[in-house]
């Protein structure tokens, strides 16, 4: 017979597989305690019982979206000189195709806030950073004079950047760009943006 | 005594005055008919006589936010050679500093979603359209090689970009940057892009 911490690890497991299904497919807006608790078979009590706050079931989400897109980084940056641009120019398409094909799951990343308003716990916050370094190391080649915290800032840049160009370029409100333009404008831009940081940084 | 359309005309402007101060103050989220009519001293019936559908209501506010940023651009592009970097640069901080003064009018540039799924009318798209001239006019001196509908593809992406650096940074989410820190590293990726791209058009 499962002793109560595997039951409440299963039970945890069941809760965070049925949130991920529901933000994946419907958005986290369509989040419900009362069917996160159906789906998994429990009382909604007890779903308190494990998340005392919710912040926490969507924020292990938000990590497995994370790591999804870790994984869909097709070519990852090699940090080697001549290849730095296009290191750049990769991982923001693979930022817009992973924001195409996980619409719900990406826009949850963007739309949770802490329930209390406070910033995300360290877990969280140190696992998102990670993610930054795929960014850092072309930047470490293409701009050697950089300090460490201000490459750190300016990936964090081309990544918000880059994130403008997809949100803005993905919503049919402000503009609707075919896919092939909106992957090109990306490219150009991003591009750009490195050809311009290289030659300040050798000058 | 005031004919019809006098009165019709009156309550417009009583009605688009208070959905602008709600706007400004607490944001889209808190527009409500009920307070609307109170503010406007009308029935709440009355409100959809003047505008069948809330959309036009609010999209003639943001409409008011974007004079209010076109007023607030400090140094209007000169469009030429050697000032077009800056003027993308000054366009950029403009573009930051009045969404830290309106943040609520700012946002509601681009939560708000016509009821119908529909793009929003000719009237408004006109107005925002105009306003990306103003980043057309540095784009042309500074890549004289591109087409009319590059150049306005380019100036949108370049919106973009700008918009997330700014949408992220003033969200206490993601990252918390200090006022000046975020100042100069949206001057730091502008610049450098608008260094990548007048190199490549000289290539």
């Amino acid at each position: 017979m499962p002793n109560v911490s595997d039951r409440r690890e299963a039970l945890r497991e069941a809760l965070v597989n049925a949130a991920e299904r529901t933000i994946a497919k419907r958005g986290l807006a369509h989040l419900r305690a009362r069917d996160l608790a159906q789906e998994a078979g429990c009382a909604v009590g007890a779903i308190y019982n494990v998340f005392p706050e919710l912040d926490a079931l969507i924020l292990t989400v938000n990590l497995r979206t994370l790591n999804l897109f870790e994984a869909s980084i097709a070519v990852p940056p090699r940090g080697e000189g001549g290849r730095a641009i296009e290191d750049l120019v990769n991982l923001a398409l693979a930022y817009l195709d992973f924001a195409a094909l996980n619409p719900h799951r990406w826009r949850a990343l963007f739309e949770h806030r802490m329930s209390d308003g406070a910033p995300p716990p360290g877990w969280y916050l140190s696992e998102q950073g990670r993610l930054f370094r795929y960014i850092e190391e072309p930047l470490r080649a293409l701009c050697p004079g950089l300090g460490e915290e201000e490459r750190s800032l300016l990936a964090r840049s081309l990544f918000s950047a880059t994130h403008g160009m997809v949100a803005l370029g993905l919503d049919e409100k402000l503009m609707t760009l075919p896919p092939a333009v909106l992957r090109r404008e990306i490219q150009r831009v991003v591009r750009a943006t490195g050809e311009g940081l290289a030659a300040k940084s050798l000058s």
